[in-house]
């Protein structure tokens, strides 16, 4: 067998048909001489063949080229200790990256000895929230020193420059030869990697026929910054298609993650570290939000990757749950919409029996044999139900979710709010507006699909249309949400009238640099 | 109302809650003396006002700012010109991007003095096949000139640098001001380009709201090189996600093309090249491959963007017709296979009434309120049934054929056959198979799903398997595939068997590089 290659051109095209062409190529060929490399049998000459290195000294077993032989196990500490204390779902309010960049902090320290984490970013670290790993280790820098500098040092472990491409290729290299580390990025820029990424994980891919690569560090990315907060950006900054694109990676390699509160991404981020072989796909907001699960169930429901929250849901429990619709969310801005959402319908129509399920694993609605995260389909019918509306409130696309669950049997009643690729500098909730995933728009969605409800949905729209004219004009007059929507607490039963939050403590509050 | 408001940082975020911080913003803004500047009700000066410039002075009516008030449409040939003559479906192979560059040589000649149509690439303007363009107009080339050189002139239209973000962003530009253009990249690396691509898209979106920006010409990709060619590339040059990510965009914005042959894609090029406003993807293949369809037929089918193909079907005309199976293909590769799956289906299952279906235009399957081009309801369940197995041959990845006909009847029966990210450096067949896309896996797939067909399914299955064994050990033997595959040709009855090619022209074959 016989290839003609080049990476570039193919110079010789027509030895079938043109006699020259295939002169030449004999030529060509004759020009290596094989009688004088090989025997009569078409075996190599042994004192050529002792010509290549053995053993470890193959160019292959450089472990510089095969990372996994270096690789040390970060030394992690107990993420427990940095979890936020939950009374009440979702009374307090903290920064979700804040609180991860404490934990970060502290696995910068314990591996500080063996040098094997590094943290990179496009000089956003501080910005999407992580500055208390300064604490420990500043931004590298090697050239001269001003008086306005802040955190660089020589030495320092997180790599900053504004360019997507280089902590990109960066963050491989450093995985590639053994160790450890984070990309974060603000979600919308992300996009500017899409072709490294894509070459990442076919490498990764390929190295899984391999047995004798050993497995390295996953590439994680932390996404923040994240398409629904855009209080002092514009539409140029929003953006959620990266979901779409590493999801249409093998399923071997990818994971995706959308931790609705700090907790759930203490958990999330701890498994990232874990793991070896994948691509982690983190998204999680900066801004101050609500924490809905104490630590052991965070960690329960991070495990399961899904599940439906009692705790938020007036269907019943066990066998004799009965909902009339399923508020299914992804993602922390969707998960807030909908637990508010939860609130407006004990408003609009008390008895509705709502349950609530909430998806961090997004892989996880996939089948079985699409993904190993797939749920099965008797796991599946039992959360969502075959026959009932799901309202399904996503961080990114619609269609994604569509994708996602085409296979199950109840996809037809799937209802997916999401970006719809509206937006410019506005307030939290009026994006969510923008883009028909707030907390009315999906209330209104649900009752539109309750078959006993549909006498009165002229009614609902009208209370729908009533509180967006007075949202509208409110948010144009004053640049900020209404009182009622800001002020919103989650409440375990009652109205949606709004509820002081607790006060955060200093360290719950970023008091930093905000972009 | 007031922002504050900075592109990097906001420098003082405590301004309700810090006294100090209230002061420095008083004293900042106090600092601008807004009482020399406006009048005790508010109003601003008149001998203030009167600075500004006014009318086309402004510096958003500069021309360059708004280049729809200079553009001037193209003069175009008629592209019925350069069509392939089809006396029967599929007997001759061209090259379907030569004659498309035979096409754009005449539309680079046509508009040479008004100089404004250029062709942009990352040094792969030949390796497309379009090199006839350089009988017209060079590559631009201002340095030194060695005698190696080829098609480099000072003054040339076609811009080759080995960057696709410096392609993308000088078409960008280039269209801005007035003109006209065509990106031709490699499928795989057009990804470099996503970020910048949802840049132009938002732009087009927000100017869409603002009447007096007048509309420009339409940013036009040309992906060749596709995922499924890569004879002499290997898997790093495989990826036809960006289909994907142009999928996530506005509908209002974005069009995504699949012409099956040379002659659907003049029409649809010439489409795209008197479009205004928007994106347009283009995917065709640039080796040898049939013509399907005559002009008159190609035009037809490019305005309706998809519909039967009855002379491939065998279940009935109009209101009589009664398929057992629709078979549906988007992409010139997957036409290639659905067509073959014909003929095997007449192999295996001569009784097998089968209706073939082809989409030009991939927004055609969404709804009417999804896209504007999406075909109504009606129409839609006509053309694929509201109760049939629909065995859908797609150049990318599956999901997002699911994902465009979630809202139909017939979606749950739609079984989507595309790429899985399965491939290597190996020969066209064999990159069907590894993907489960060759003609085989879609014959066996249509008559598993066929209700009368399922007691001979373990025959059909054994069938399948033979061939696959003896495709494989073939293709590892010899490199290539075997001529049964390498020389079918469509014939309007009878078997799968191999039928020799026309011989093409020396116009329609491409002696030129290859990649």
């Amino acid at each position: 067998m016989l290839f003609i290659y080049s990476g570039v051109q193919v110079p010789l095209d027509e030895v079938r048909t043109n006699p020259e062409h295939l002169k030449m190529l004999e030529e060509w060929l004759r020009s290596y001489r094989s009688e004088e490399l090989f025997d009569e049998h078409g075996t190599l000459h042994q004192e050529i063949a002792d010509v290549a290195p053995k053993g470890n000294l193959r160019i292959g077993m450089n472990a510089h080229a095969n990372g996994g032989l270096l690789l040390r196990p970060l030394s992690l500490p107990d993420f427990w200790q940095y979890a936020i204390d939950v009374a009440e779902p979702g009374r307090k309010e903290v920064s979700a990256t804040y609180v991860l960049g404490t934990y970060l902090r502290d696995v910068m320290k314990e591996n500080l000895a063996t040098r094997n984490f590094r943290v990179f970013g496009p000089d956003e670290t501080a910005s999407n929230r992580l500055q208390a790993i300064y604490a420990v280790s500043g931004k590298r820098w090697d050239a001269a020193y001003e008086s306005v500098d802040e955190n660089l040092t020589p030495d320092g472990r997180v790599l900053e420059v504004l360019s997507e491409n280089l902590c990109e290729g960066w963050l491989e290299g450093y995985i590639l030869t053994g160790r450890h580390g984070l990309f974060s990025c603000y979600e919308a820029f992300i996009h500017i990697v899409d072709s490294m990424f894509n070459q990442h994980a076919k490498w990764l891919q390929e190295c899984r026929t391999l047995p004798w690569r050993k497995p390295i560090a996953s590439l994680n990315y932390l996404l923040s910054s994240h398409v629904w907060r855009q209080d002092h950006n514009g539409f140029s900054h929003q953006d959620p298609g990266f979901i779409d694109h590493v999801a249409t990676k093998k399923s071997e390699i990818v994971r995706i993650y959308l931790p609705p509160d700090a907790n759930t991404l203490l958990s999330v981020a701890e498994h990232c570290l874990r793991s070896r072989n994948y691509i982690n796909l983190i998204i999680a907001g900066k801004q101050l939000a609500p924490v809905w699960l104490g630590m052991e169930a965070a960690v329960r429901h991070v495990v399961s990757g899904l599940g439906k929250w009692e705790w938020a849901s007036n269907d019943g429990e066990g066998e004799a749950s009965d909902p009339d619709v399923v508020l299914a969310c992804a993602g922390d801005v969707p998960t807030l919409e909908t637990l508010a959402a939860v609130t407006v319908l004990r408003d609009w129509e008390p008895g509705l029996r709502v349950r609530v399920v909430n998806i961090v694993d997004l892989f996880t609605l996939e089948t079985n044999d699409q993904h190993l995260h797939g749920i099965n389909h008797a796991d599946f019918d039992r959360l969502f139900t075959t026959t009932k509306p799901v309202i399904f409130a996503f961080h990114g696309y619609p269609a994604l979710i569509h994708k996602l669950t085409y296979e199950r049997k109840n996809h037809d009643n799937f209802h997916v709010h999401g970006s719809r690729d509206e937006g410019t500098t506005t307030t939290p909730f009026d994006m969510t507006v923008l883009n028909g995933l707030d907390r009315y728009s999906l209330a209104l969605d649900a009752l539109r699909h309750v078959p006993r409800c549909q006498a009165r949905v002229p009614e609902f729209e009208q209370r729908y249309f009533e509180m967006m004219q007075k949202h509208k004009l409110f948010v144009s007059e004053y640049g900020e949400d209404l009182p009622e929507i800001r002020d919103w607490k989650w409440s375990p039963s009652g109205t949606s009238q709004p509820v002081r939050a607790d006060t955060p403590t200093d360290a719950e509050i970023d008091t930093g640099a905000d972009q």
